[in-house]
């Protein structure tokens, strides 16, 4: 959490007061979601369990399923920043990102209960986060899937595209599985699918 | 449906009235959320839906949660008992099950609701049903890889358990991004997995 620290530091230090106040809320939040997450708790209760009052909260977030969201996000974000420029390979960005869960489960369980209220009908928030975020992230890894492709360093007798959706899926469908069972593993099993990405 | 239909008559001429009753709530219930999941309806909401009283309802199932899953484990055995004894190897029935789920995309909602439920630490019945389900299909993927592995069907360079986690990860994932955009697929992403098992 260091650098996650500093960053938001660096941003109150140079936004407006609003915006900042905002990112403190969040990085709160996600210390409050990180062992067990959202579980049901009523926006009046994660209000307090910040600190803020339930009023405070609600200037800045419409609803529990938008602060939800943003607390995603903006854990999501804090990740990214934390990489740095010299970002791994797609294949190697999803096994440390779905590793670097294993601390933080209640972020997995925040991550899953997202994903299945955004398919509810009523969702738009959650909904409208989602779509474009698997879009976002499919986009990307397709890209540099067709590289490797081309390259010679992925197999390429099936679609960049598809396994662009296999990565992202089997990666989210095994947080799922290792949080019920940690038997199952989570890291070695992304090895083994990184491996059946290798040219035959 | 009509295979399902006829499979609960035949049930309800054998079984002691109260079990009889308890399967035509889930019929119904099936029916109910066939379209659009539980999308977060109460327990009161699901009786005036079914056409049961919400005392009726509470006479059968504990909680919401007890009756959702009730529901869900009963549309994957009817899905069983239809699929008959000449069931299709491992790999194809997680197609033929993804595919089956096109239809009834409330199923799929149903089923990722009741996960995300699952990881809850509020959550009992769910959590123990589905870290049974996971277990229970991993062992029977698992089984089944292997024999392929040994007949030189399946990849032998990667843990058959490993294999069997990822399949089932890959599809509960997919289903999951084709829910919220169908131009994803479902089941071509799972052919091109089927190919990623080949040998190499």
């Amino acid at each position: 959490m260091t650098a996650s620290r500093r960053t938001t530091i660096g941003h109150a230090g140079s936004l407006p007061k609003g915006v900042a106040r905002r990112l403190e809320i969040l990085d709160r939040a996600i210390e409050v979601f990180r062992e067990r997450g959202a579980d049901g708790t009523s926006l009046r209760r994660i209000a307090e369990a910040i600190g803020v009052s339930h009023a405070a909260l609600l200037h800045y977030f419409d609803s529990r399923e938008q602060l939800l969201v943003a607390v995603y996000a903006h854990a999501e974000s804090q990740r990214h920043l934390a990489e740095g420029p010299a970002a791994p390979s797609g294949m190697d960005r999803m096994i440390a990102a779905a590793m670097a869960n294993v601390d933080v489960p209640g972020l997995v369980q925040l991550y899953t209960t997202l994903v299945a209220a955004s398919l509810e009908s009523r969702s738009e928030v959650g909904k409208e986060f989602f779509t474009a975020r698997f879009a976002r992230i499919r986009e990307s890894l397709t890209a540099e899937l067709r590289e490797g492709q081309q390259a010679g360093t992925v197999r390429d007798d099936v679609p960049a595209e598809h396994l662009a959706a296999l990565i992202i899926a089997a990666s989210d469908g095994l947080q799922i599985q290792w949080l019920l069972d940690p038997a199952v593993g989570l890291e070695a099993p992304l090895r083994s699918l990184a491996a059946m990405l290798e040219p035959r």
